[in-house]
């Protein structure tokens, strides 16, 4: 073969890959860092086939067994190869995309709730071994002249839609015990792969039941003294998966939480209060074990639905301003949140909207939007022309983004603005946007030059918690990407994210000198195995 | 909403859209053509509801039914819709990506096969109720002296491994007689759903199942008196759709068809004079019917297969100049064809192709590289990387690229030079690239400005005969695409063939006065309708 064809040939996919956030950093890669890269290509490739290949081991309840096949079958998987133990030692950057009353292990929150005495549950219907997986729990605190003393959802006087203690509820669960009760709690509020891959794979089917998952939670996650265990719980395990900072989306459309007392009276401020706090303990209890520098803190990106009226968003864009000057160091945008294909588009939100952006330059506030848009299959549906007005409301970041590929000029302005996507692969493919990661969009954008911050968005739901599982997805399915790129695309979390700059500055040095660390242990880990 | 904001709204989109090949087309639309677009649009929403929507009858066969769904399930219904019926009377240009041994219905191929007594068939194993689906017939026609008088495949005395003569063998068939027989073999030749959605639901498995159909079909169509009779079908069959030109991708790795003494003693200049002549034979008939400027004939692809050794390749390229010598008219392009993933990438035949090139040009001929490339889920693999190679070898068009979207600097390079791509939506969603028409990355490349053309593909295998259907589901799939679209896109398709300019000329004449009927049936037989 020539030399001057393979020279051309290199040429015309440097000019191809030019655009990549990676392309310098490739460029400037360290020869321990090139070392490391290529150790990790090399552990994907052996993976790729001993693992995810044509005559690896079979995986239970999937026929089909390939990298990047879906998630929800995969995760065990996953969580054996050495590829994984790699990424989840990654230092993560910021976790920009993440619906606050989605974060913490569903496990986790029934033993949370399990704490409290208020805690009570029913169901709608009699539960039955035949409907008890389609039958849901309903949560609710109960202020105390209300506890009841019924023993049991499934004793023959059990009436549907009575509030029995969660405690006793769980102690008499009829099949199968307390381990039968947490398992069909689990259940309901998590997504599993028969719904996602078989009975509900259509984006609108899977979001019905993703729906459901969020409303059985909040039973719980309303209530003040368990949000404030999920707060530390969040931030606990974030830090463990290697994330150093935060943007929560807050759910902020329920005016109130319910406080200790039973009764709906915490209101917003309380929220913040209690945020704050959470910070503040969790950073005391990291820099106590010498890893204070692992947690930068964590902002709050104020969001409400998708459903509300153009007057009930007036509300809400006050309520926001009003919290922003008091916890300024707090708020850091507004999005509106909820399934965009059906529900209303930023279109009909323009005039508040832009009374919005006035009110904050009369007020002396600035609180960005970081508008949800392009969460869709759609092409020239009112959810993917989201992304134009996101545009035109000077969105700080996209999230989901999902149909931004169609666009080449909002691409462009992407690039141009450094308006990063807040990209959610796993998320993507459990509510059916793309079949599986070798489909996702991804490598487009990234092509594209637009930088990209990968996000779990609900793992709570979805199995994914902290972003190892993100990254670990996103690396198996791409000869293209490889340890550095990942690095890039950390590093971005922490560029595009609302840090001022000081913070930022010292965020990105913390980043680089864990970065660091991570390349001498795959060196040290890895290349002796490797070369054997 | 202030109306300074709308304009910047449409000023936005304009932008984004600026580089659609309907940019120019939709600002210059007639008054008709307006009423018209507006008419198949109206029509599109009333079925995406009626037809496709969530309430709409269920499809057998699948649990979810939406526009641009799986297209082996939902092909009834689709028939039965008014937008069909709409996009079955457009003017389809030309049929560019075509594989000739894919083109002619089951039923019909085996209808011609029993015309021939000494066509024969065979099974490796015993027929039983429970392996007939497992179990594939396999077809040859024997010299005179080899013929059989076996009856029947599933008599008690038939030894597997033996020759039957195909009529009796479908006349004595045993698990529901003639109609069963036909069954079985339609089966064998096509790609069912259940294949296609479960049990081979990935690329890869898809494919091995795709190769058996081939493989079934060949028996029969290697067989010169039926390829004679199958070119006149498929011509005929393609121009009742709307095709006017064809361009085929020929299978010239067999040195020799097999003749009607049962002998393989065929060679290549035959196919081509048989060729020739049915071109011939269905111009003077559509003639006769006054319908002669319905059809202005077909060119040919020479293909080999991904498999052959570089010394082999060479001996194919010097056959394709000889045959293109021969036949300057016929002979349009050069490709090589096969499951890109696990077969040989361009880059390995590098050297071949730039020696075919420079034996060109000693011979003073010219055979454009028409490739295959990017048909594949890859990023950065070798059959990703395959466009690379198209483009620096100077490939006229890209045939599929899947991938491309992955590419700006190569798409960038198609709008300069003015490469159109053969996209295959149908084939792509079969071959599992994309889980359904919403997923389908054409968007994408028409709002970068690629130049596409709609293809089929392999029909016979997928059931998507004509090209009605592939423009049905692009149709189907996206509000950005109306009719206007499909319009430029029917005409890029005669744009960017090998016709030479005059031809090209009378062609997009054609198409043009086909059009303005279209645009006058269509604005006759719905506006009222949808007016009530």
């Amino acid at each position: 073969m020539d030399d001057e064809y393979i020279r051309e040939r290199k040429r015309l996919i440097a000019e191809d890959r030019s655009l990549r956030v990676d392309a310098l950093a490739l460029a400037q890669a360290t020869d321990a860092e090139k070392r490391a890269e290529e150790i990790v290509r090399r552990v994907r490739a052996e993976e790729n086939d001993t693992v995810w290949g044509p005559d690896a081991p079979p995986i239970p309840g999937s026929m089909h067994v390939f990298p990047g096949m879906g998630f929800l079958t995969a995760r065990d998987t996953i969580l054996k190869t050495k590829l994984f133990e790699v990424v989840s030692k990654m230092p993560k950057g910021a976790l920009l995309h993440a619906h606050l009353d989605a974060m913490v292990d569903a496990r986790v929150l029934l033993r949370s709730a399990l704490k409290y005495p208020a805690m009570h549950v029913r169901t709608a219907e009699k539960l039955t071994l035949a409907n008890l997986r389609a039958t849901l729990p309903e949560f609710r605190p109960l202020p105390e002249n209300e506890w009841t003393s019924f023993e049991s959802l499934v004793d023959d006087a059990y009436e549907p839609g009575t509030w029995v203690p969660l405690t006793s509820a769980r102690e008499t669960f009829g099949f199968g015990g307390p381990d039968a009760f947490d398992d069909w709690v689990v259940a309901a509020l998590t997504i599993n792969p028969s719904e996602s891959y078989v009975t509900h794979n259509t984006v609108d089917k899977i979001w019905k039941t993703f729906g459901t998952t969020f409303a059985v939670g909040r039973g719980m996650s309303r209530y003040f003294p368990i949000y404030e265990d999920y707060l530390r719980e969040f931030f606990r395990s974030s830090i463990e998966g290697g994330i150093s900072y935060i943007e929560s989306r807050m759910p902020l459309w329920y005016r109130y939480m319910i406080g200790p007392d039973g009764q709906e009276n915490i209101p917003h401020r309380e929220w913040m209060l209690a945020y704050d706090r959470a910070i503040k303990e969790v950073k005391e209890e990291f820099a106590q074990q010498g890893r204070g520098d692992e947690f930068l803190g964590s902002k709050v990106i104020y969001c409400t639905l998708r459903i509300a009226t153009c007057e009930e968003l007036d509300w809400y864009l006050e309520d926001c301003i009003a919290l922003k000057q008091e916890f300024p160091h707090l708020i850091c945008g507004f999005d509106l949140v909820g399934h965009e294909d059906p529900l209303k588009p930023l279109i009909y939100y323009i005039d508040p909207l832009k009374r919005f952006v006035q009110r904050q330059k009369e007020v002396g506030v600035h609180i960005p939007f970081i508008f949800h848009a392009g969460e869709t299959l759609g092409d020239g549906t009112p959810a993917d022309m989201n992304l134009y007005d996101a545009i035109l409301l000077g969105t700080k970041r996209i999230g989901h983004g999902f149909s931004l590929v169609k666009h080449p000029r909002i691409m462009e302005i992407c690039r141009e603005r450094e308006i990063a996507v807040e990209v959610c692969p796993i998320s993507n493919e459990i509510l059916r946007y793309t079949g599986s990661m070798p489909m996702h969009p991804l490598p487009i954008l990234m092509n594209q030059g637009v930088h990209v911050a990968l996000s779990s968005d609900d793992p709570a739901m979805f199995g994914n918690l902290g972003l190892s599982f993100d990254f670990f997805q996103v690396l198996v399915a791409s000869e293209v990407t490889g340890l550095i790129t990942l690095r890039e695309i950390s590093r971005d979390s922490l560029t595009y994210s609302c840090l001022d700059l000081e913070d930022k500055a010292r965020a990105l040095a913390l980043h680089g000198q864990r970065w660091s660390k991570l390349i001498e242990w795959i060196i040290s880990k890895f290349s002796g195995h490797l070369k054997a």
